[in-house]
């Protein structure tokens, strides 16, 4: 079963289709993504606004997945580069983001003509059955086989059990570098291809010079949104020591201002954590942060309540801080002084993860600094807006310990199909490249 | 050390000196190859001279190093995406071809901005240290600092500390896939990147209505050419039934007047295998055929002589059979019949390698049919012309087991860089992706 | 007033409504393009369709109409590739596709970036009415100045007044070439930019390997459909000698069987010419190819009744008479004969036009030369399929007295757009290109 | 006779042939340049070297003049882009880059496939002589037929005959826009296409955060440099109310402290005018700015002596004085006050002509407006460099009355080649676009 045999364009307005029934239900399903995984009402509406954008995208890309003719140095040889489908595309989702990161993978897999196999995560099975059901009613209108779009709900036996089959070439996964690697692991030992979007510990930059309000409103954003389970949440705060005082007193004043309450609740910036699990793991994260001379300048608590709802926590720390090298996925930032870029950047850079970055500054000669070749190493280099909230037309994606995939806009289609470089003889001679002469 | 703080401009003009400085001694250079790799002059030179192209193609490439600027959906935001360098690229390289594949790599990593860092193959010392004299003369001319260029000569235990240094982000690996999977496993471990171009198990497929002279000679070449020690040798002749006994025949009879010995000699098609491991590796490899009902057409047997000689040889034998499946690096063809296209297509993909693959067939249909989702499954897809002898202006590499990996042209110049998706704000606003709204 | 202001994706947004009105639309509007141009209601249904494939189109291009970031050869420079829109575009379409040909530009202009003003044909003024009320709702839906999209229904004075009004740096014109070199000379008096796309004049070549079956249906709905108004119409047949006789015969038949009529009726091929005036032109044309030694071997009459209905028409005339180099807007197909494919592509670039073109064949030497350097001189070059017909995806438009315009797909945008080269320096010092010392 | 017939990579070599010659010749070359034209020696050098570096980079673009493979909404169709060469290309080139403009044109020109004819200035036989011979050289060299490149010494009846030879599809024209408005028009008349490189009438503005040190040395070689005679000389300088004066007065004595003298000689930062016309000009200019206005700061007057010698010249002046509108070819720089850089960014727009423009400011917000849909509308939009100097990575040319046309980098090869929208139909039936159904 693929879907190979229809071609691109009406691939393409299969996924059109899937935008239009989603639109229709855009508020029903952002409502159900903040209900079972606990982001606020925008972000939930946001998100699924994510997946319609994508299959919008997604419709012109099926209409632009292009190979290329490449001149040949050979007499009446046509060489090309073609782009064919890889057949089945595994995709496994983490909890935090149950629709958006589906979108990204499955909007792009169909209309290069591949199937879908879809692993949910265990504690968003209701977000994975609706997004299921609106994709197979849309296949059913259009008299399409059921199986190209198939989901999973479960554990980890179900992602085993893909990361292992090899009918599936490409298994794209989200989640935890520790699992990543486990994943891809098994993937390479059967020669099929992973796409990796792992963990990440994501610095924003304040220069001396930077607009100290747009930088704390960003901040805010970037580390609480979500209750700081973003992938792109930012985690560590690095001030110019001649900022540093003004930018942390205001935005501890900001952060004890935040809203924490039902996320479904107009004017709640802060709802929970997704499990008791992660509420458990925050508490002992403030724990080691203590013990590795953290100072808790704000927060550091949960909330006794019903529902996981902790404290926005800001932590002045050291960058050495064996804590700080690690990602922990709540809302606890950790903030940093330093006095020359050069420093900054290389704190920015001295952690395995390399997801996104951000920088705040208004010198032109900063800016390049920072997104040039001695700057950030992360897959995303901002400046001037927070380290998450990425468009769809760009590649998302980080370097080294976050796995180096890259998904949504850009070329990053490419990882969904396979490329062969494809050299046709249309003469009745046999010259050879290099000029070489044989026999 | 890196090369980075010069413009890619510049760099290509370092690479385009290498490039004279190369073609000044591309005779001296190319009989070095025969003399110490033992490939037929002809083939040597053409090595070389497949370096030299690179050079040139990679100082037209450093003006084109194109990153995008994307639209944006939010006011006063710039959307790029940019290619910094990566810093250091490892190359491990194998002996069949001592000096292409460093060419391949080096000449593109160099202009992206990355320093090299070469490893040789043990059994080609004197290549890689001619090879190693040229780029350095080069560098020293241009004020430029050695480190830009190194070279070992040395074994598996240099190999090892390459696929381990963390200073080395990227490792393109050329060699077996038993090889290639154990230096992926060491540079993932550390999150680094590869670039895997590993064994192939390549096939040429004869249709009914193929022009038969040029199948015959485009599989000699592809069979017998540098001793079927090339990754892209052919390995499995697939005839049709109809022409079967007919190519046969003719393969049989020009295989018998193949001259073999000296490669400096003129004239000579089949010079000695690499070493006497080859040689023992070759007379194992015939044992085994016969064992699994292999029946010998011709050739099959060592030369008594000087030099690790050993016979072209052409085996008929069952697609099922297990020593089909591998891949034995000498000049030994199978042959297999079959009725349909699709069967031939099946064959072909029934390998775990997916290097290289050929037709030879003039009805379009069957072209496109070949080189589209259903056909091969391959990296390199031929039709008219056999399955070695690459242009240096499409991506070298293969699917599945060959390891995934992309060199020389086309987009491949993408896997020596870090990508970064960088929006700037460049407003005094703080409008968000998706429309969402925070705080 | 221009559009600019609005993120590209955003202005995407607006073209998706844009198609979604349409679609609920598609049928009536399908009817009223029938009822007012006179083709048959498929085509009707299928321009209309067209329009909305382009609005599809365009939603995906909005987040990819790119620029690049180019390597600069001198340290701390950026240098890029930046698309801007020109502002406002004007467009000027033809009767015989009221809506398609608006589509393709309004589609690409608008997310572009500019405003649109459009001069529909005077004898299509309902179908301009219907698109302009769609479009305009979609405006007034989402705030926006209805100015972003201005039609008029007007004669020559309003294309005279747009080709010279200094505020349209951009004129698209679409129709003959008489009067598309004159609205050029008035557009370029003032510097302004023009698209054109001129007169047609196109050949299907049929060889003598053809599938005659396949042909004789391409040449029917080339020749016959839209009653010939097409500027893709197939004008020219040119059949190898060895199949010339069949391929008349069977052609001669099919034309027989053509049912003409109501273009709303089910089952009609042939509806009426578009105006009085076409229909007169017919009947001089025919006077000037009998004239001219031309030989009517089918049709060649008006039908007396209420319409301006025609006879489909073969005609057997020599590749020198002058009336073939000329573009005669009805169903007239002129019938050549030919030895060699030279001689055939010679006829086939032997006219002032250079829009579309055919050949019919299974020979990949055949297919590869006819779409190569010394093959047609089109635009349009087709292998297997008619003339007309063309996909979105690709590049529409033609050489020579075409006009050389490009229309829809490919890179097509670029011609609404206006480039800069930017370099910024962002350094201290100031380095010169090429390593010039000045001062 | 064509180029075509020769395969793409090796059309490559033959201009980097070209390139090794032109090297070997660069200070020979560089000094004929200077002697014959009259700019100084490093610009004459720099010039050659121009050339060089294009052939180099032609040499890359040999293995990159990419056609695309378009995905069909048909089922068994392949959609293709496919670029095939023009034929002939005339080349009109100017006496103030004697042998650059050939290069930007010869090099793309003849790597697409084309012969080239190229007219050189009436004044400079010499050089057009020697860069002839060095072609001529290597196509000998070659084995390969002289007419590929063909070059004449003559005036106007030359250009008129290339203009009006049909057998030439492209002429690519580099003058003044009232010449080049004449060769558009008679090429448009035979259908043929035009690639026009037109006056210039270009702009510094200075902000008044600018680097004033960077700003002042800028606007001397943008003003000074080649005497005033480069397309992209700096003819208005604006400068914002604040810094108006002390820009003023450093810009005036650095004026003074400019050498004048034989170009040869080391250290001449002026040399002569090119011809006694250009000096009458030059004196009919200064009567003229000073019957509209025109305040002459310093200069205004030619030098008595042997050659024709001017003072650099400094006017201050309104920006609504007609003379400010037109292009004199000579040192006159245009001094104007503004006070806003919307005010700057109208008087940058209000000439037609449109090649380049510079901006000097740190400010982010600045520099993007300035690159931005609000900003320059020229065709080379710079940031904090002269407006001259551009790279030949990036493509040169001009909007409005400079003529449209782009030279050297990106995708200007297109422009040298011919774009074929290909369908092949390798199956056996006909699905029509747009699902329509006919007959």
């Amino acid at each position: 079963m693929d879907s190979s045999g229809i071609s691109a364009p009406k691939r393409g307005e299969i996924v059109r289709q899937i935008g239009e029934a989603l639109r229709a239900k855009l508020q029903l399903l952002g409502r159900l993504v903040s209900l079972e995984m606990g982001k606020i009402l925008p972000e939930g509406i946001g998100e699924v606004q994510e997946v319609i954008d994508m299959c919008d995208y997604a419709v012109g890309l099926s209409r632009q997945l292009n190979g290329s003719i490449i001149p040949s140095e050979r007499p009446n040889h046509m060489m090309m580069e073609v782009w064919n489908p890889l057949g089945v595309v595994g995709v496994i989702t983490a909890f935090n983001f149950p629709c958006a990161v589906l979108g990204w993978n499955a909007c792009i897999a169909l209309v290069c003509g591949n199937c879908v196999v879809w692993k949910g995560a265990p504690t968003t099975p209701l977000i994975t059955i609706a997004m299921t059901e609106i994709v197979a009613g849309v296949l059913k209108k259009n008299d399409l086989p059921g199986a190209i779009f198939t989901a999973f709900c479960g554990g980890a036996e179900i992602g085993q059990a893909i990361a292992c089959d090899t009918r599936i070439p490409l298994v794209s996964f989200t989640g935890s570098t520790k699992v990543g690697i486990a994943v891809q692991q098994k993937v390479y030992e059967r020669f099929g291809k992973c796409l990796l979007e792992l963990s990440g510990n994501n610095a924003i930059i304040v220069m001396d010079d930077a607009d100290i309000q747009l930088a704390v409103r960003s901040v805010l954003f970037a580390a609480v949104g979500t209750a700081g389970q973003r992938c792109t949440t930012c985690r560590r705060l690095l001030l110019h020591e001649r900022i540093y005082q003004t930018v942390l007193d205001q935005l501890v004043e900001v952060y004890k201002q935040v809203k924490i309450g039902d996320p479904l609740e107009k004017g709640t910036l802060l709802g929970p954590l997704h499990t008791p699990a992660s509420k458990e793991n925050f508490v002992k994260g403030i724990e080691v942060i203590k013990a590795q001379g953290g100072k808790i300048l704000t927060g550091g608590s949960v909330i006794e309540s019903v529902g996981n709802f902790v404290q926005p926590t800001i932590v002045e720390i050291s960058p050495s801080a064996q804590v700080v090298k690690e990602e922990l996925f709540g809302p606890v930032l950790y903030v940093m002084k330093f006095q020359t870029l050069k420093e900054a950047i290389e704190i920015n850079n001295s952690v395995r993860q390399g997801l996104s970055s951000s920088i705040f500054t208004r010198r032109p000669e900063v800016i390049f600094k920072w997104i040039g070749p001695h700057g950030s190493d992360c897959g995303i280099v901002n400046v001037n807006i927070p380290t998450n909230g990425a468009e769809i037309g760009g590649a998302f994606g980080g370097e080294k310990a976050t796995g180096g995939g890259r998904e949504a806009g850009s070329d990053s289609w490419k990882q969904y199909m396979r490329r062969a470089t494809c050299t046709i003889n249309y003469g009745s001679e046999l010259p050879l490249a290099q000029g070489i002469n044989f026999g």
